[in-house]
């Protein structure tokens, strides 16, 4: 889809919610309507789409040279160092009813906007895009299939690393440089959980104790590529792991399986949840899964469709998200496994083909 | 000062203002007061602190186990993935009448906050803790101090390096990692911008062309070490540099230098911009120099007070930020030259120490 059809389809979508003005700043509402990223820095850029009439991108002098001509998509507003961007905004704004601003936009500005256009109703932006993002077209998927295919190379080369001795933060470094070589503009994240760690689910990598023959090592990393992002979690035993391991690495996997069959055409979110927790839960783990099986994925790491208990939001072809259930013992040991799977016509499709047993590593 | 201190003088000043809670979620502010950063993603974590009474820290259940626990400072109020965080922190507000919400906090949250406590009315929270974190202790400035040193190493390293034949994302990623193995936990930025590009202040690096003999290279690069940022601005000219070039070298050099010397205990912000500036309008080049001439640096890398036409603030011992005037003429070449300073009762004393000349590089 162009930029200018995915503009068209906002509109649409806009009138639809009687929203008369979208407001986008920071996050990747922007770049999908426009190609343009806001820097997260102090200094507003803000697109303002009116409903109807011209768009106006609004940045700070100094970042202007960054942007490449869109034809038609905008006219650029260049505000200096000692102008106001919110009273520029304002002024842009006009008359509005009701403004849907960027749900990433920093507080600060949205506390300006309101206090500068008192009488408008501001709404989330996602209320407007989400659901037309969370459709990914042809070249979407192709791109998010290209970030894929990238980190499962990573994953498969893992299979011959040494962990063992290394610390948490040293094999954090070498995925983030192999995400950049392999073709990423940028690593999101990359978290290295060995032993205990691991029944952290968002664990920081540290750099003390040194990964051990016996731990259990989490790699779950992702970036952007060409704009769109790759998300893969595998797991790695340091040696031949104990039976228990194995016997509850086989929930998890069985678990995952459940789940990315689930996710078929028409199927609630909730439900892709629920295969992978009922899974789970029947071996006796469910206490010890911690978070909803997955989050959709495109141009942000976490987006709409969340699959998640209470969302009832049925699958449509072109949604694409990640399932990965996990198991997290503390002060033991934790797993997960994850792809990005896309939902077709044709079934769940997954993203991401590297071998998804416990790879025994040195 | 300790964290408990700092919690103190936020609880002081919320009482001078008048605020009762303080709500506060990703971004530097939350780190400065409890320790703890917040992970920047749609699951909510919100530091509740009210004027008096007990802190908590409401956080996603599977982001507990990242909480080291800090005695007294809060206490921790997990929620799992199908509790509604917002309608948990609106309980916690309860009948406040004025919150103070983090700068950086994601506008949904905002939005959803409103509409949850909808007779509460919401500010900034950098009315209460800009003026607490702008003025810098020993530690934080030792911590900046190290910081720098870090960088200034790379940046006399440079000096060394050859810049022909490689392209922008290449140095780029060079200088990522050398932050990364001096000791920065993250880099933060890392700007190479050769010839034309470098009239763009904030040009993203590209992989093509590469950068030539006869390139002007800008390199402006700083991460974030034990919290706190680093920052530097230098220049590189691959090749001796056309005269013309030396000389409006040497007019943004003598710049810088004003701009630095201006800083001291009691001078109005904005008279450190103007002394810089007028060095580069004198010279001709005041249509050239788009920015302003610094901003404060701490546990965010950029913050309060920004040296800017119009701040008005005097500088106090302890306020720690960039002098980087520039000079950019749009499809030739651009040049910025950058140190961090702070204000001390005995005169600015610059961070940076690397050399500022133009480096002649391979």
């Amino acid at each position: 889809m162009s930029l200018q059809t995915r503009v068209l389809r906002a509109r649409e979508r806009m009138h639809e919610l009687g929203v008369d003005v979208l407001l986008l700043s920071v996050g990747a509402d922007l770049p999908y309507l426009t190609g343009y990223e806001a820097m997260p820095l102090e200094r507003l850029t803000m697109l303002v789409l009116p409903r109807s009439g011209e768009a106006r991108l609004v940045v700070p002098r100094l970042e202007a040279p960054r942007l490449t001509p869109q034809d038609d998509l905008f006219e650029v507003v260049a505000w200096d160092e000692t102008d106001d961007p919110v009273a520029l905004v304002a002024r842009l704004v006009g008359t509005a009813g009701v403004a849907a601003i960027g749900d990433h936009t920093w507080a600060r500005f949205v506390l300006d906007l309101q206090l500068a256009l008192p009488t408008v109703n501001f709404v989330r932006a996602s209320t407007v895009l989400a659901p037309i993002r969370m459709v990914k077209d042809g070249d979407e998927i192709e791109a998010l299939q290209r970030a894929a295919t990238a980190v499962d190379t990573i994953a498969r080369e893992m299979r011959l690393w040494t962990f063992s001795g290394r610390s948490e933060t040293e094999v954090h470094r070498d995925l983030v440089n192999r995400m950049i070589e392999l073709g990423h503009e940028r690593a999101n994240f990359a978290i290295v959980a060995a032993g205990a760690n691991a029944a952290s689910p968002h664990h920081e990598p540290s750099t003390e104790p040194r990964i051990a023959p016996g731990d259990l090592v989490l790699c779950d990393f992702g970036g952007t590529m060409r704009g769109y992002c790759s998300d893969i979690t595998r797991m790695f035993a340091v040696g031949e792991p104990s039976s228990e391991v194995r016997d509850t690495y086989a929930v998890l996997q069985a678990a995952q399986e459940a789940g990315v069959r689930a996710a078929t055409v028409g199927t609630p979110c909730a439900a892709v949840d629920a295969a992978s927790r009922r899974v789970i839960d029947d071996a006796g783990f469910g206490d010890y899964f911690v978070h909803r099986v997955g989050h959709g994925i495109g141009q942000d790491a976490h987006e709409d469709p969340y699959m998640v208990a209470g969302n009832d939001l049925p699958l449509e072809a072109g949604h694409a998200f990640s399932v990965e259930p996990g198991i997290y013992l503390p002060g033991r040991y934790g797993m997960r496994l994850e792809d990005i799977v896309v939902a077709t016509d044709a079934g769940p499709r997954r993203l991401n083909e590297a071998p998804r047993d416990l790879a025994v590593v040195g």
